[in-house]
Parts: structure tokens; C-alpha cells; sequence
């Protein structure tokens, strides 16, 4: 469906004429476009690649053991209905399937604790789960762990105006979080394409990075305290509020990014910058990529304090989204151009900013680095801008199969792979390339019909070896989930990998907490 | 000495004639000043406290140790001189003092790895030092454990220009590589006052603050990578250079402020911003506490995304400057007011700035929260600002002795333990309270002649009990080294500090690295 025009895009005129320009005659459909977790439906399932066999001194489930969990966390919360137990067993891709047959919802950290010392001293393996939106596997079942979801513990705990601290429990959702904080004043410093379901919990737990990242960096800087349950029902109180707190082994870090395996997150506190009352948005053509780097390091120098984001996607990316996502158009012409970047800014001064965007914008084309673009003139024309750049993962599921890559690399190497990867595969997939190009981050998508093994082949460990030898990182922000835990050795030296078991040993002796994910099995064996 | 005037400062006039104003009738002498170690001579040492016994598990030093050590890294790196040692053995304020009979300084990381893997194989003690600069004994031994001096590992590895990522070996001096970064346009994301000493590797290892936090954060978020050497001479690399890797669990944050005991850093990534072109700063006198706070939040809101420093020091640490260090005036009337504030901003538009920071400092004299201030017009009157702020330190030990309490805290509740000390203590002792507002985090300094433990009886408990009730952080950025191993308690949790336990117990069975330090000694015994 298309919106009624609302506004015209401001028009990039280049003091030489230099470019052709792009007058739209559309409007874009609102923000408010649903992401919460798409159905799957009889898609095929991960590859043998993953085939991992249960770890046979886990436990079984029985009676007693629903009995006890119905005892202290109440009838309704137990979960054994096959529907609810399917859509919670697989991850929104439809990759990753296990055969949970049961799913926990605690209301509170109390309730967590108990499930897991009552669990931990069972031997039952279990998978912690937020908004399920993971993209490696790493948030649903292999086998039939149990599935502890923490969506019921969704409450702002306090919100400390004066310095934007907010604490919270781990089940509350990204996108609610930052409608509560825009009324306060301020902002969460991430945000991510799958915010109106992702959890902060789950974005802790796997250390989401996203769309502000340039601006607010990781959350190992903003994050300042938790509360996590550990492995033996031991409930580890580091939820402070203080910006600076020298006492010791700073340990909440260990759980940030380490995706469930060593204990679940329950409670957040978190440092939120103020709102900033000037956002400007351009979307802008490119001819390469290296103009697309040239103008990366154009705006980091020019734009300095008030830049906030600096993504790209390649015409495939495009044309991906354009074909498969209702109501989406592009504000440039879609098969003119090769490269297209999305700049967001965010500042104190409305006009100021403004004028800064524009003459650096300006300056770009006149040297060609731009061929193309748009300024936003209101927050729908934001918005479509933003809904073509998250649309990206949408699309991508809609082809049937999706191999996902999430690849930290050094900027000139960065575009390299997809372009090596579309050669290597040829007509046998759609190879796409986008991401956080203003952090290094590269999102690289390949498109079948369907899993198939001699695809998955042809890829990897390929791009896992490109990827090592460019001295880049096999996860940048996904994590390793099922899907990479034993590509581990490509991105971390055997010596940090040892050190990393011993610490899963120390933590979780009985390796409950989210099995065959992150590390190697072959260490647990 | 005063150097002769070099320009004058802009005088703050509001558009409401209601405030006096300064016309500065000096100037200061230039940024280079001395911040060395201080030699220290005849001062009396610690109290009995810290008298902590000796560890019988730890084995005593022999000329074969001796003889090992030169066959590894050289005679003249192996240090028996009685001076030297004399130097090394002692912190900068005069307060620690150990008895070591040996100090090392390697030059590579393959040398620490041989040092401590023979070290832990004799259960020979040791103790890393970088600038010797900390203010928790940190950084001295206690008794006779080998001192590792990392001073002659000062290269820096390799800079990343397009990204701004430097990476250099852990004895490099703060300052030294703050200047090699402004030559390339970039600066360091962090500032203390003893950045002519201190050196990077012990700004990591105890988590550093200081005066740019408030705008580039904790080093938890700016530190991408780091090579540790762990007790048993393992070499741990995790020497990333992206900003993005989410692959397992982040082991570098365990040694970011572990304070050398649990590894011995020896090489750092950083990413480091880029030099801004336009820096102001105002010099600025409040009435009392209360308008300091308002006055920080109105310039995180007004100056938002170019403010980079809010510090804040009493009328009594401006007297003591002034009193104690040569050629440091006050550009404002030293017994006219309460308190005084110093602002820096820092952004890529000159004119801009400095226009959005004046209209900022008039509104807030209209409003009374400013009684009196100038705003720098050159390097040097901003140099002669941080002199007044970063010589607290240096003029507190001019009285003898100085008990030092570093303190995260609710900016409400900020002030008053300055308050409540100097009334507890009378005539006893001189109280000041300073520190980085913007952070929350107070230095509270107490002076006396000599160390007295009737006088620390006055201090200690009280000042942790109260930090403690009004859930501040007893320490905020110096760690907690000696000075407050026992008193961990008073801000982390039983489990937490159990955990912290286990993990010094993994990383070190031995308890080689730093023994005494960070952590209550009942735990090893």
C-alpha cells in the first residue's frame, strides 16, 4: 500500500551541475511497520553442518521435573502447548530447529534462580531466550533443552533522570525501552532492525551492536551493571549505576556477548544518552565502493561530533528489497546506481546541522564521490530511508534460504568478499552486501531457494578463511551461536579459546546453560 | 616564577549587569610543566593497617633467580642498584613502601613470558609497574616481590590512520602517545594528570578515568584489543584491531582494571578519536554545590554532543594550588567564592563552539548559577586552567601526608562527605573535595603533616560506610590496589567478590601476580 505524498525530499543541487538529480514522487508508508517475529512455515531446516549429537549426560525431562517448575512458577507459565513450544523451537531465519518440550516464562529473578539451581542439579540443559531474533542459531534449542524465555520480566526498574540511567529487567523490549525513554528526554544507545521484538536482555547477552554504534559504541562501554543467575541458581548482583566503579574484576563483561552459556541475564542498568533534537537524514548514490569509503572518511572528519550512522547496501540489496517488501520505494532511481548510503546525523542545533550536512554533502558530489541524493525533510521521509536499510533482513528470508554472514574487515578489503562470493557461486544464489560500513561491520547475505549442503560447501569454510586471512572477525556483532561455534579458531588464538573453556568449566561445571553453542563441543566431550 | 602576559581573557559579561567581573591582570606558564615522579625524601610511610605478614608460599629470591634473569634479558636490565630499587620499591606519594631486592625491565613480551613462567614455576612474587604514578599502592611491592618494570617497552606497534587505531607497546608514556596522535590528527580518549609519567599499560590494568571520560567513556569501550601475559608466562594474544568481534566471550575486560593480578598487559589497541579542531574553555566560580550540579546539567544538555570535560574543585583545593605549586594563579579571585568549575568543549567548528559555549555560560550567569568566569582566548590560559586542576595532586603532598579517597557517588549526595570529614576532623587535618563532576566521581583528599593512624581511625571506616549507604563506589577510578582490598566489600557483593576469587585462583593458582592487592589476603591463606 502507498501512503499519500506528505513532503518532498530536499534535492542535492551541486553548485557545478554535475549530477543528474532526483525529484521523487512518492512518499514513504510510516515507521510503525511490524518486525515482530515473522512466522516460519515449512521451510527446509539447517544444514548436516550443525548435526550435533546430544550430549547424553543431560538429563531427560519427566514428570516430576513439570511438576516442581508448575510449583514455583505457576501453572500458566509452564508451556508444554505444541504450538507455542513450535514457534519458541526455531529462530525466525527457519534455520535452526530443536525439540524443546518445554518452555519457562519466570517473572522474576527469584523465579530464574530457582529454575536453574532446580536445573543445574537435575543435569536438564537449558536455552536462555529473549526476542528469539538471534541470527546464529543461538537462541533456540538443539536438542530438547529447556526453554527459559524471559519476555515475562519486562519492567523499568528505575530510570535516574539527572545522569540517564536506566535499569531494567532483561525482558523488556528495545523498541518499548526507547518509546519510555523519548518521553524522558532521552535515547537507548543502540538500535537495531529487529528492536520491536528484540529483548535487552538477549541484546546484552550477545553484545547487539547496530546502528548507533558509531555514535554510542559497544555496550561493554554503556551497559554498567547487571544482574545475572548463574548456572547454580546463584543470583550475582553487579547492577550498578555508577559511571565509574573501580572495585575489582570487572565481571559483568564476561556476560556480555557470551550468548547465555555462562549465566542468564536478568536485570540491566545502562547508561542513555540525552535526545538530541536535531536528526537529519540523507540517502545518497555512490558509484563503488570506494567511493563509499572516501565518503565514510569525508564525513567522520566533517561531521565529527554529530555523526550517528553511516550504513550501505549495494544495488542487489536494492533490488532485493524494492521486489519483495510491499509499500517500500526507493527515493533514487534504483538501477542507475551501485552502491547506496544512508547518513544519519543527530545534534543540539536544528539549523546548524542541517547547513553542515548539506555543504559536506555538496562538497561530496562536487568531487564525485556522490552521484546522487536525498536530504529528508520530514520524519516519514527518516523513515523510509530507514525502513529500506532494516528491510534488508526481511527481504532476504523471503527468497526461501538465507546464509547470513556478519563479518568485521579492514575498510578497503571490506567489499572484496561479496563480490569473490558472487563469482565463486554464480548462478546458484543471490549474493548481497550492506551493513555498518562507519564501524568496519559487513552484512553478507546469500540467497537459495533452499538449505542445500553443496552451496553451504561451496561457502564455507571459505569465507571463514578470506575472512581470517584479512585479519578481520568471522562475528562482528552476531555472535557464534550454533552456527560458528566451531569456527572459533578463525577470529581467537587456541590459548584465548582455552581460557574461554576454562572459564564455561569454572561457571557452569554441568554445561547447562545454552549447550553446543558458542565454544567447540569437542572440548565438552 | 610567572611568565610574562600573553594576551588577556575574555571577560564574561551578562547582558544583566548582575555579577562582577574578572579582568585577569597575569597569565600562566605554559602546559609543560613537570609532572614527572616526585622524588620522594624522608616522608613517613603507611599506616599500620596495611600491615599485611609475608607469604610464607612465596619463595625467597637467590642468586640463581638472579643469575637466570640476567641470562634472559641482560645485565643491565636486571637492577640490584640500591637507588634505583630505592625509587622503585616506594609509591609517589610516599605512603607504600615494599622491600624489594630486584627489579626487572624487559624489553619484548617473549621476555615477560620467560620472567613469569620462571617466576610461578619458583613461586617467586612479582609485582608489574608501569609510571609507578597510582594512588592505592598498587603499583609497589609490599613486601619482597620482584618488580617488573615495563617502562623499556615504549614502541608503538603500528596506527591505523583511516581508522584511528593505534597499537603500541604497554610502557609507552600516556603523553608521549598523545603526541605522536596529534601529529597524525587524532588524540588519545583518555587524559590524567599524570600523563607524563604514567604509562598505558597501567592506565589499562587499572582501568583509567581521568578528564576526556565524560566525553570518549570508559576504556571497557575504547580498548579493542590487548596481549596479556599471564602467570605462567602464557601469552595471551587478544591484540584485535576491530572495532566489531562477537566472537565469544570478551577475555581482554577481565585485565581492564584488574590491576596486574591477573596478567601482566604488554601490548594495547585503542581507538582513538580524531583531533577536533576547535577547543574552548571557561574558568568559571559558583556560589555553592548546588549550582555546580545545575550548571553541569544545563551544559549537557546546551553544549551536548561538543562537551569533553566538566571538572570541579572547593575553594579549599584552589587555596592549596595556589598556596603550594609555583607560578599557578587563579584567574578568577581566589577567596571570593565557593567553588569553581572548569568547562571544555571540544568540536569541529570553531566559530560555532565557541558562540554556542557563550551563549551557554550567559544564560547560566543570568540565571545565577555562574557568579564569575573567563573564557580562555589561547593555549596558554588554557593550559594555566588544567594547571589549577591537575595540580591538586601535586600540591596535596606538599603538606606531608595525604589520605586519598577516590568516590563514585549520586551528584546530589556528591559534596557532602567533603563537608561531613572536614567537620569531623576539626583542626586536625585540611579536607578538600574536587574531582570530575560530569562523571560523578569526587576526589576527596585529606591532609595532614605525617600518616597517623588516630587520624585514619577518624577516616576509615566512616568515609566507605558512608560511600556505601548512599550506594556510591568506593572506588571510582584509582582501583583498589592496597589501599582498599579489605574494604571490597563496601561495594561489591559476597557472590561477587567469591566470584572475583575463583577467577584469581583459575588465572593464577599460584598467586604470584600482585599478591596482597585488589583482593581481601583471608581469601588466600
Amino acid at each position: 500500500m502507498l501512503i499519500p505524498l506528505s513532503g518532498s525530499y530536499l534535492k542535492l543541487k551541486p553548485r557545478r551541475e554535475c549530477c543528474t538529480l532526483q525529484v521523487p514522487v512518492w512518499a514513504p508508508q510510516t515507521s510503525k511497520y511490524l518486525n515482530r517475529i515473522y512466522m516460519v512455515q515449512s521451510r527446509s531446516f539447517g544444514s548436516s553442518a550443525i548435526n550435533i549429537p546430544r550430549n547424553p549426560s543431560f538429563a531427560k525431562l519427566n514428570s516430576d521435573d513439570i511438576s516442581y517448575f508448575r510449583s514455583i512458577i505457576g501453572d500458566k507459565n509452564v508451556i508444554e502447548d505444541e504450538d507455542r513450544l513450535s514457534a519458541a523451537n526455531v529462530d525466525w531465519m527457519g534455520k535452526y530447529k530443536g525439540s524443546s518440550q518445554l518452555l519457562l516464562l519466570p517473572k522474576s529473578s527469584e523465579e530464574v534462580s530457582k529454575i536453574l539451581h532446580y536445573c543445574n542439579s537435575r543435569k536438564l540443559a537449558v536455552v536462555p531466550q529473549g526476542g528469539n531474533t538471534g541470527l546464529v542459531g543461538g537462541s533456540v534449542p538443539v536438542h530438547d533443552e529447556v526453554i527459559i524465555n524471559l519476555g515475562l520480566m519486562d519492567k523499568v526498574v528505575s530510570f535516574d533522570k539527572i545522569n540517564g540511567i536506566l535499569v531494567c529487567e532483561a525482558g523488556c523490549i528495545l523498541e518499548n525501552l526507547n518509546s519510555f525513554l523519548e518521553n524522558e528526554g532521552f535515547i537507548m544507545p543502540l538500535d537495531l532492525g529487529a528492536k520491536g521484538s528484540c529483548q535487552i536482555g538477549g541484546n546484552v547477552s550477545t553484545n547487539a551492536g547496530g546502528l548507533r554504534f558509531i555514535r554510542y559504541g559497544s555496550l561493554h562501554g554503556t551497559v554498567l551493571g547487571l544482574e545475572v543467575v548463574l548456572a547454580n541458581g546463584t543470583v550475582l548482583d553487579m547492577l550498578g549505576t555508577l559511571r565509574k566503579n573501580n572495585t575489582g574484576y570487572d565481571l559483568k563483561h564476561l556476560f556480555i556477548g557470551s550468548e547465555g552459556s555462562l549465566g542468564i541475564v536478568t536485570k540491566v542498568s545502562i547508561l542513555t544518552p540525552p535526545k538530541l533534537i536535531s536528526t537529519n537524514h540523507a540517502f545518497l548514490a555512490c558509484q563503488d565502493f570506494i567511493s563509499c569509503q572516501k565518503l565514510l572518511l569525508g564525513a567522520k572528519r566533517a561531521l565529527g561530533e554529530v555523526l550517528s550512522a553511516f550504513e550501505f547496501m549495494d544495488s542487489h540489496a536494492m533490488d532485493l528489497v524494492l521486489s519483495h517488501l510491499d509499500g517500500v520505494r526507493s527515493p533514487l532511481p534504483a538501477s542507475l546506481y551501485n552502491f547506496y548510503v544512508l547518513i544519519e546525523t543527530n545534534g543540539s542545533d536544528e539549523s546548524y546541522d542541517k547547513t553542515k550536512l548539506e555543504a559536506f554533502l555538496l562538497r561530496s558530489m562536487e568531487e564525485g564521490l556522490i552521484l546522487d541524493g536525498v536530504i529528508s525533510q520530514d520524519i516519514n521521509q527518516s523513515s523510509s530511508f530507514w525502513r529500506i536499510r532494516e528491510g534488508i533482513s526481511e527481504a532476504s528470508v523471503k527468497l526461501g534460504a538465507v546464509y547470513k554472514y556478519d563479518l568485521s574487515l579492514p575498510l578497503n578489503n571490506l567489499y572484496d568478499i561479496v563480490e569473490e562470493m558472487r563469482a565463486r557461486l554464480g548462478e546458484a544464489a543471490k549474493v548481497i552486501g550492506y551493513g555498518h560500513l562507519g564501524d568496519g561491520n559487513l552484512h553478507l547475505n546469500i540467497m537459495t531457494s533452499r538449505y542445500d549442503d553443496d552451496v553451504l560447501a561451496q561457502i564455507e569454510p571459505y569465507v571463514y578463511e578470506w575472512t581470517s586471512k584479512h585479519k578481520g572477525s568471522i562475528s562482528a556483532e552476531h555472535g557464534l551461536g550454533l552456527m560458528k561455534a566451531n569456527e572459533i579458531h578463525y577470529s581467537k588464538s587456541p590459548e584465548t579459546v582455552q581460557l574461554m573453556v576454562d572459564m564455561k568449566k569454572l561457571l557452569d561445571p554441568n554445561g547447562i546453560l545454552n549447550p553446543y553453542k558458542v565454544l567447540p563441543q569437542s572440548f565438552f566431550n
